[in-house]
């Protein structure tokens, strides 16, 4: 778990990786002490101002607190920044921090690194919860439950499809966070106004080895003004947070008291405390994991929509909405990897009641394979006289509180209908058989476990 | 200011009112340190004990961090804090402590509270932000410039009409904070579900007196899942926001160097250093406390969807909607907050150059005037015929970069036609003095002013 | 219900008022007609001219596509309208047409016409829908059933106390749209720069009979670049959808087929058909109010944001940002106003089931009174120990599928603690009857019904 | 341009492809015969009934009002679509009708058809809009103009690199543009909840068939609640949308009257009416395609803010998150659509004025190089020195209203020092000669250029 100095991290900050002050401020003097070392091997400073720089970045104190007081004075704090660095460079060296960089080149590069660190982390966390999703779906390939939709119980279906919706949503964010982290994160240097004009014509030779140190991709040209790197990275974050958001939503709804299919693992806390436990009422097993996520996703559509607002920016540097992305940058990249640590304990730990969902399937007494027996009866009875018999002995099994089987086999009208179809009594039982009704469920879960162990594969390979 | 140990404090945290973890901490001591004080009061907790808790929530070690970590057993802070605060008061008062609450009538309480000092500053910052604009309609009543529409010059107006319309923006912005503050604010207090059970008939006795304790509102009844209140703060600060961006938007334009009709007076920063001032370009000037109005506004828009999309909470108690509000609420508070106070030494330092503004009506050449002048010539030639000899003039004066005036006096076939009308050249003249094309600017502008001084002398009869 | 052209009104568009293109250009037409009319009055156009653009507006054909494609030259409809409006009327009169106005004062005017009926439309369907929910707590104030935290059961509420809740924020949101819709919504009436040049001394003696003309409030000075009116319209908009939300949420939870507590009693569209049937599952009973109401709240954040972003103008007319406010602003409008006729009817027709509640609490073997339990031990054992009795009790009657009563008289430690402690077996069940313990359920209920009431009462006397 | 039947139509709805009601029903019916011939190819349909289905579709008349109407039944228009669509084929052919099929596959597949006509409407116009901004690139290559930072003038850069930034985030707009429509945009197919029971084992091919003749991709398994192609859609308007409103706002900047450096070519509406011309102000030349394209970027925050809210779906269809989609997805899809087509049109037209781009350069008397001087004598004077020498020099300037070079040479002190430093006069004139300052900016254009050619090669070919 990342720094935790807030009243509410436990929830929204815990991701591993660091976005708040400290994490800025290390960003910053890493993109400092990078572009010395650039300037040195581009031949514009003296031998050794990069070691020097470097040194100084690594081991001076810098009081994240006291540069953002000073920020007040520019609107930014890399002025402040670079004056506390050339203090603590020896004399040769001063003139080589920040050369040819403008305040924003350093904010909008620490960004990217930033942005890495935490697109690395959120990637293992989404990996780490596809995992346990595909465990669920394996185990659960076959086990039957009802589906719902508009909150009502429908049709059959397996929790292995559930898990595998899960795994597939996670598996696509994935791939989005990786896409993004590999191809869109760049370095940002321009100087002043985009052109670099104090290198003179070292510009981009620079700007190539500060990309070298730092890791980053070489734009074509400075981004200073072309947002579009940070809407990717919220984009990224948009959809990991979608999938995350969707699997924590259908766990709350699980496990609701009156439902009880799933309950989370709980446990991992380390403190011998029961997570989810509630002092005043004994009986209760909140599902802390999916709260925690859902309080962290529904942050993410109002950081995402400042972060495309921000976008319109004004000439070479912004006046407000370039500052407007600082903070909501860090706080998507914060609460989007809380929700996916968050998620990866929670896939990983699920505790899954199969007789649960058994009982609650059976509790509607056959009405959800409604549709499967007006199928049965539509060969002979066509599809509209079909859906009205079944459709009266739906009514009166809602009505009279028997099942549909009752209902069907029961009244002497709807009989008479059937024996004259010729549909007899197994004929019904085997239609109202849930596990003859689950479709391509099987399918699916299998489609989706293979796409999993495909993706998987590589990093087994990139890890020997 | 506020504590400062953010790296962007400078920028996002002007505003006086704590917001962060401290004071999220502070307030939830003083609401629990509150309901001791009203249970014992109700009788209903031994002779003491909320002066034994008080004393405790004052003056005990409380670590935001440490609580912040284990807020993640339980999704909040609260059971954390509960459990240190029984073990910081003697044995005998620690049944008191937390007694028939719940851990959301902390926190939500808590964020009334929080909101009680934020809102309470940034009335202050408006009303000081309005007197700033007070003065300068006062002084610029009659200052001619010319007025833009869609970012082009279109017709004469006054600084003094344009400072009147921040005004009232700000006035009636106050307005609405100070009713938000003033009915809005409500003590939240209704146990486990909202029936405040454990205290039997005593409830709404006890909520009535924590009420009283904390100088809140009683609501009709618990509120914890009624988010209105949260929305209601919103909606203040947003009306807020939005004055104060249209002012830093116009200064940004009115300081651009093409334009120059104003600059900020910069200053107060108490360190010697020149607010604004570019190092690596000494010639700027930079409209530092608009550029950080707009980088805080840009941000309210997406905090505040995100508190209004919260509002859909399940039952007695969210999962994940309600947790979704804390940070953001928090954050809307100290942006907004921080974009008054730096509005505040915005308007009451700006410089304004009339001059400059005469001569940037001047450039266009009389031209913003023609609508008058097309005005002048309606009765003779009728309307339609009117503006398109005026169009013509002006198409002439713009292709030919002479001035209105010179297009119309000096084009043969345009002078015949004025002729014709019986219009003079001292008519024309007449009718291009920017001076009486000014409507009913002054008028306006001194609707504004004695609208703000009604609102203002209360305030100052109070502080008798 | 509005005129009906799209495919998805019959969810978004159900309330009466109308927003579309026809709406938006009767508002406009009703504001040059009010012009010409005021203007007439000022002595500043000829006798009948008000008249005579009156009858036009009100009688000419205008096409809202014509007009539209039209406004790709100048960025708005009105130059296109104002055209053709002059040319409908007598000669006379067109100069009349359109006097001393600019575009903005038109869209802008028409807007707070557009909202004005929107939010009496919106404050009839709030207050019919809380009529509903005053009549669901009277009928159900002692109607126990279980409250519910975290989608968790956890202690016992009454139905009554929950639709309390649902009437306190109708009744408070519809406070704020009457405020808002009595105190904010002013005539836009400046001219190209809000100077009112044209009109020399007169601007604000035509701007009051404007004003008289529409029945709007006359604002200090014109409005044109301070959003606020648009955000105050938005706020309210948001506090309603907030409160629609809510109650949407909760019926959709209660009508869970595992849950039944409730279900919506559709009817009342006029076709023979059912509501929220499903043809293909002819078992289901789909809560389409609800469902209609959350898809229509869903959007609202979104647009508040669109609106409050758009607050940011420039100068004298703002280039882009005023012109993105149009179809968010009526777009919000429908959409709030949908989920308040869609609540009108839900919470009139809501059917309750009791015994269903009754069951679901039951279900839960006592648990959700645990904590009354351990306040009955309390004085004997001490707070922390009767805690762990209690808690170990109900860890129990988990475990091995017992009651809590089971658990506590019948595993014999346990019941030897009791003993210790002189409690008895009708102490117990005493704390275990659910009616014991609901605390100020109804003193909260009577309290929202009486708050109801008293606010009832004045629009009663005014239909005499 | 699309359909026009709105008021508002000719700003938000300029793009070609068509995202109204009659498109959404004509891709819900292409849908639906799609199914019918994929089910018929996979022999579950009578031969001739994919035909029957697909003619009924094309030519049968259906009134969007009236389903929309009807759709209050059941919360969406499909049932009463499939309704009338039985009606409208031939007997046989009725029940091969939707079979299989729930609503949400109709309107999830339907959106997926939508978005596909108006991402590549898109692309098409960002591809022009970039074409146009190469033209600009290439024509400025070398025309100098003041670089601006904070709205105020920094240091010199090109108008060629201004269009280059502009050119680079289109084409990268466009790639991610063209990425989405190749790869995301599948067939959502599933039956009532996902396992597509109805067909028994034929589920996935059925599926496969309907992707093949609707040209969608197949998914891994159905993605009813799996939102994020939903999302990856409008992340792409999102992308598309930064480009277009960071090039309009810096042309309505560019094209106040007090700068002049460009304006609209406007033009090409066939009306033979001027566009942007204002007839009360006959000077103004509004530049109504950059307003145009901020009204629409203004609102796409918001509208991406709704979509990725509404990710948090529940179970197999939810309840009311989906339906808040349908309308949004096509705004967005309508208002970035239009913003591109703005574009082309701009860039396309822009007129360029580099005599007024010199003369704003010049204005400022020579401060913008006030760098570069400290650059030229900081190898002298040390760094520190040099800047504080060129400070004092350029606030002497600034104050007495000389040139930076007057202020250099004319003030003895000044000129003294740099007569110390042997720095002579002509050395000062070649510093501040702004063409001798331009860094990289011509190698950053040529490599922009060069990266858009090649991008362009691929369809140049392709049109073949």
């Amino acid at each position: 778990m990342a720094e935790h100095t807030g009243l509410f991290d436990g929830v929204f900050s815990r991701g591993a990786a660091e976005t708040g002050s400290h994490a800025w401020l290390r960003a910053m003097l890493d993109t400092e002490a990078a572009l010395a070392r650039a300037l040195e091997r581009a031949g514009l400073a003296p031998a050794g101002a990069g070691a020097a720089v470097t040194a100084a970045a690594a081991t001076a104190h810098f009081d994240p607190g006291a540069l953002g007081r000073r920020a007040a004075l520019s609107g930014n704090p890399v002025p402040g920044l670079v004056a506390e660095l050339r203090k603590a460079v020896p004399p040769g060296a001063a003139d080589t921090v920040h050369r040819g960089a403008t305040s924003q080149d350093i904010i909008d590069t620490a960004a990217m690194l930033l942005a890495r660190g935490a697109l690395d982390q959120l990637a293992r966390d989404l990996a780490a919860a596809a995992d346990g999703c595909a465990a669920l779906a394996a185990a659960h390939r076959d086990t039957i439950m009802i589906g719902r939709t508009l909150l009502q119980q429908a049709v059959p279906i397996t929790f292995g499809l559930v898990a595998s919706g899960w795994l597939t949503s996670l598996d696509e964010a994935a791939d989005t966070v990786s896409r993004v982290r590999a191809e869109r994160l760049a370095v940002q240097f321009g100087g002043a106004a985009g052109t670099l004009a104090p290198l003179g014509a070292d510009g981009p030779a620079v700007a190539g080895l500060l990309a070298q140190e730092l890791g980053l991709a070489l734009p074509v040209l400075p981004w200073h003004t072309d947002r579009s790197r940070v809407i990717d990275v919220a984009a990224a974050c948009a959809a990991a947070a979608a999938a995350l958001a969707k699997i924590a939503r259908d766990v709350t709804l699980f496990a609701q008291s009156e439902v009880g299919e799933v309950r989370e693992g709980g446990g991992g806390s380390g403190t011998g405390e029961r997570r989810g436990g509630s002092s005043a009422m004994p009986h209760k097993q909140n599902p802390v994991a999916a709260i925690a996520i859902l309080g962290c996703t529904r942050r993410v559509p109002g950081l995402v929509a400042t972060l495309v607002a921000a976008a319109e920016q004004e000439h070479q540097r912004a006046a407000g909405a370039w500052h407007a992305e600082w903070e909501p940058f860090a706080d998507l990249l914060r609460v989007t990897g809380s929700a996916a640590a968050w998620a990866a304990e929670l896939t990983g730990g699920l505790v899954v009641d199969p007789a649960r969902m058994r009982a609650n399937l059976d509790a509607t007494g056959g009405l959800p394979l409604a549709e499967r027996v007006a199928g049965l009866l539509a060969p002979a009875l066509g599809r509209a006289q079909a859906y009205e018999l079944v459709a009266r002995a739906s009514a009166h099994a809602v009505a009279v509180g028997v099942t549909l089987r009752e209902a069907l086999l029961g009244v002497p009208e709807l009989a008479g209908w059937l024996d004259g179809a010729g549909i007899t009594g197994a004929q019904i039982d085997e239609a109202l058989d849930p596990a003859g009704y689950l479709g391509s469920a099987g399918t699916f879960t299998d489609a989706a476990l293979a796409a999993h162990a495909r993706r998987s594969l590589p990093s087994a390979t990139e890890s020997v």
